[in-house]
């Protein structure tokens, strides 16, 4: 797929469900090790804090890019209220905020950072997320069988937990997953 | 899994996209065939189609239901203004649909009958879908590499097209896959 003009996506992150966003969208990547401290040096919004962080990864990006390159950097909170979930340290911490999120809605803020070689664009999605009342017995099964540690607010939304309990959620469904990709499509397209 | 006291479910699908739902789900089921003319004898409302093609499918089960034993029928409909639009038959016919839904929103419905030796419930989930402006460019790369032909409305939001295409949604993800699978799960919950 060449739809934007044969850039490549520097995708800085991690997260093997980016990865796996960017692959099934088709268009050439590669991954690129970016290091950087995750923490904000003075406080701000609930909602700002992805979009933030995300420019603090792409501003850890150090070489030049090439005028073919775009760096791709994202970062995902999940916010209840107006505190952010990180993810959990323990599981009794994942068992915690499972127990918080259920039978209430949430906001999910995807934060992105685009970087050409001409232009940076910052900019978040957020998608509310409705999780039905969940047992403790559900909680547990989900934990003692799936992933929730290295997810902000202890869960996937694409594992057994979101098919089980999420009965709605209002915006872009692979903004939760982890990458808005539409939108950044729409901004891709954008900057030419 | 068994947060239903071990009922198993009884399939009355060939939908790859159901089926592998209802796995993920991790209950006890198997596929049961259905022959149904699918088909309405008197016209009903464009919102009532899919839970009444539902009970029609559910109600082409001809054996009885065991005590353990809960039938699942569904059927998806994709609704543009008043107009259902059904499976595609050409790819000139899948081309003009998505056409259609480019750059507005549509609803789809899935209706489901649950039915056990004892009772039998029927209800259908909405959700909009939002589409953004898709260009002729990329609903061709989705004709040409994808399987819009066995999909009501011509796509499936878990493909290229929805990853790329779908900017919003409101109401439940895995409605517009083929199965509302958090409201099947507290419907069943209900019928203990």
């Amino acid at each position: 797929m060449s739809l934007w003009g044969g850039a490549t996506i520097l995708l800085a992150s991690k997260s093997p469900r980016r990865r796996q966003l960017v692959e099934m969208l088709g268009i050439p990547f590669r991954i690129v090790d970016v290091e950087v401290e995750e923490t904000l040096a003075t406080p701000v919004e609930a909602s700002l804090v992805a979009q933030t962080l995300a420019q603090l990864k792409a501003d850890g990006y150090d070489k030049a890019l090439l005028h073919n390159e775009i760096l791709l950097a994202a970062d995902t909170t999940v916010v209840l209220g107006n505190e952010v979930l990180g993810k959990p340290n323990t599981r009794d911490e994942a068992f915690a905020m499972l127990s918080e999120l259920s039978g209430r809605s949430h906001e999910v803020y995807t934060g992105v950072c685009l970087k050409s070689a001409r232009q940076t664009i910052v900019f978040s999605e957020c998608t509310k997320v409705f999780f039905r009342d969940l047992a403790p017995d559900a909680i547990s099964y989900y934990i003692n069988n799936y992933k929730p540690m290295d997810k902000a607010g202890a869960y996937g939304i694409q594992e057994w937990i979101g098919i089980f309990g999420v009965e709605r959620i209002e915006g872009c469904y692979y903004n939760v997953m982890g990458l808005p990709v539409p939108r950044i499509c729409r901004e891709l397209e954008g900057m030419g």
